[in-house]
């Protein structure tokens, strides 16, 4: 078996904890299988290489920032290595330039393009287990490129899809994907399975243990994600394309406290006044999530919609800044609200399961501020103080914690 | 011009220091110069991550300290870029990938083989300072490796040498070749210039600013040196062929107190014995410098030779574990000795020169121990104690102050 692992800066972030991922790897290797293990940068380095580009240059290029951070993840598999030697387990250490990780050319958040498998081969067949640097790439210029949020779980994924590895393991600091987030909903429990549609309309919802593009990139070569703890040894979650039909209606909650709502009154109910709205929202990065458009008083319409807490006040600035070419009339923001979000890729069939929803609300008198659907997940907006009622009454109403 | 810039770890040791250096890089640009720097790791970089290594595994392999270690330069490189960039000068950071800085396979010591000048000239071509990591190169496996003790003054000589460069500037915290040590020798005198060969002479004697590969490489490659310092602007040292005849006849005094005198007694004489003595030596990695062979009692020979003080030990337990073999009858060590070097181009044609030394030593009640010479250089072993009484009448008596 060929198993592809990934651990995460907190997992290597000192000595013990290197040496704890060595041990770990050491086991896989020993069972006989071949190992191939992607690192983040250890701990606090990414934070403190960034201090120092900011101390010398607060407006530093992309290019030279990810010069500078790609020898995170260069240090930590050149000291696993070294963690692994001690327990005298061959092991090497590869970086981007050694294992060829092509990428596009857009520095601070390239995608991955094509991945030489010669090298890692190489190292394979003479039983070493290969460590290699995630998150970082190199671009058609020979430069050092970086891989954006998510980006070492993306190169592990990807490892796992060229070299078409029997699992690609994702350690984290969870040991799963749960039904809700264990810290507010108690009895939340952890999922043996989920698909990888759930598992992205769950990242979307705030409750992310994987970034989107990972997910996306495993969903694309239908490479079986596993999700573990990287402290303890229990199975964690599969995520995968189908699972067992046996499995219940909801896989989870998700809450997402970090959300305003924003509602622009008194736009001219003419065509192309959205497209206007939203595509100068998009051209300034910021992200709209819930959409909501209604029919206003004399002619004009009102449309609503979320914007993460943080993008709250440039989104304001900028409406504010465009409002004639808008035509809007006046604009509002709500910054005390929560989404609440069930997922699961049995409600496609199953009509009753928004009513259930609303359902359980309405029993724990919380009001519901906006609602959007897709076919596999629901969502509201309430008021961010009934959010983490919101979540416990609809994980007992659904019977998620059986 | 296309002038080469080498700048040490104390140069780039924090951020001012590293602003410090872009200004200057930016100021040599400025006058319409091509500019190629080359950097070594930040200050104590290199040591905090042979500790970090140390603690994981204290016999962690070459290959993956290299890997680990050149992390450092491209650390200096890419915060150098940003810093010029702060400063409205365009420039660009390259790793030894990125150069295609080929060496011999060994690593923590490699040798340059070839260098790819293609990405520095089209950088340079661009109107960029080029910011090329120190130190480290690629080998034939695709993997780093470094090239050990002086390691970034080489990259530099190299550097020039392929791209023909106008002048090679090695900046340091002296601001040249003196004399004689200026905490030694009160009235000691920055040189001029100073010819390849007394410059490798003054490094083996212990008065080393350049390494001698570097100023090896600079001679068979005809590459000006100059060593200046980074925090002033004076002039600096020019290291060359051939200096002017004007010079006098002696350029340094040399002092080296880190020495020991080994006396091996009572040695067969026969053919193949001091091959034997120093064999097993080398074969151990200890260094023998100044060696004087004397006719013993009883058909036998004693030799003595001097080692670098904290190789004593090891050589004394050496010779004693190799007694029959060598057919040595004993062994003694001094240790309170030191070497006083005396260099010079112009002593070759000089027959009074080791006389005037003697002379001088003679004067101040210096008793000589051992006395070696080469073409443009003599050496005399003397009580530590009296080593700086020394150096400083020998100064005075060439004149050297003038």
């Amino acid at each position: 078996m060929l198993i592809v692992k990934k651990f995460g800066g907190t997992s290597v972030g000192d000595s013990d904890r290197i040496r704890n991922v060595a041990r770990r790897c050491a086991e896989e290797y020993q069972k006989g299988n071949d190992v191939v293990v992607v690192l983040s940068a250890m701990g606090k380095t990414t934070d403190l290489l960034l201090d120092q580009a900011r101390e010398i240059n607060p407006k530093a290029s992309k290019r030279e920032l990810d010069m500078l951070m790609t020898t995170g993840e260069q240090t930590s598999v050149a000291l696993m290595a070294m963690a692994l030697h001690a327990m005298n387990i061959p092991a090497i250490s590869l970086n981007a330039f050694q294992v060829s990780m092509q990428t596009t050319s857009n520095y601070g958040n390239a995608r991955l393009k094509k991945i030489d498998t010669e090298r890692i081969l190489h190292e394979l067949h003479d039983r070493k287990i290969v460590l290699v640097t995630g998150f970082q790439g190199i671009n058609k210029f020979g430069d050092y490129t970086t891989l954006g949020r998510g980006g070492s779980d993306t190169t592990a994924v990807a490892l796992a899809a060229v070299l078409h590895a029997d699992a690609c393991e994702i350690y984290t600091d969870v040991d799963g994907v749960y039904t809700a987030d264990p810290r507010i909903v108690k009895n939340a429990r952890k999922l043996e399975e989920i698909t990888y549609d759930e598992m992205l309309d769950l990242a979307t919802c705030g409750a992310g243990v994987l970034h989107n593009r990972s997910v996306e990139m495993a969903k694309k070569y239908g490479v079986t994600l596993v999700v573990r703890s990287s402290l303890n040894d229990s199975e964690g979650t599969q995520v995968k394309e189908e699972v067992s039909v046996e499995r219940m209606l909801i896989s989870g909650v998700a809450l997402d406290k970090k959300a305003a709502r924003i509602s622009v009154m008194g736009l001219k109910d003419e065509p192309g006044i959205a497209f206007k709205l939203f595509n100068t929202l998009a051209k300034n990065n910021i992200n709209v999530d819930i959409i909501l458009q209604s029919i206003g008083r004399d002619n004009t319409k009102d449309i609503s919609f979320t914007v993460d807490e943080d993008e709250a006040d440039d989104a304001i600035a900028l409406l504010e800044n465009n409002k004639s070419r808008i035509t809007l009339q006046s604009v509002t923001c709500k910054k005390d609200v929560a989404k609440v979000s069930i997922v699961g890729a049995g409600m496609m069939s199953n009509p009753g399961v928004a009513a259930k929803m609303f359902e359980a609300l309405y029993n724990v008198g919380v009001n519901i501020n906006m609602i959007s659907t897709s076919e596999i997940r629901i969502t509201v907006l309430v008021d961010q103080k009934d959010g983490e009622k919101a979540m416990n009454a609809i994980h007992e109403a659904f019977g998620l914690a059986e």
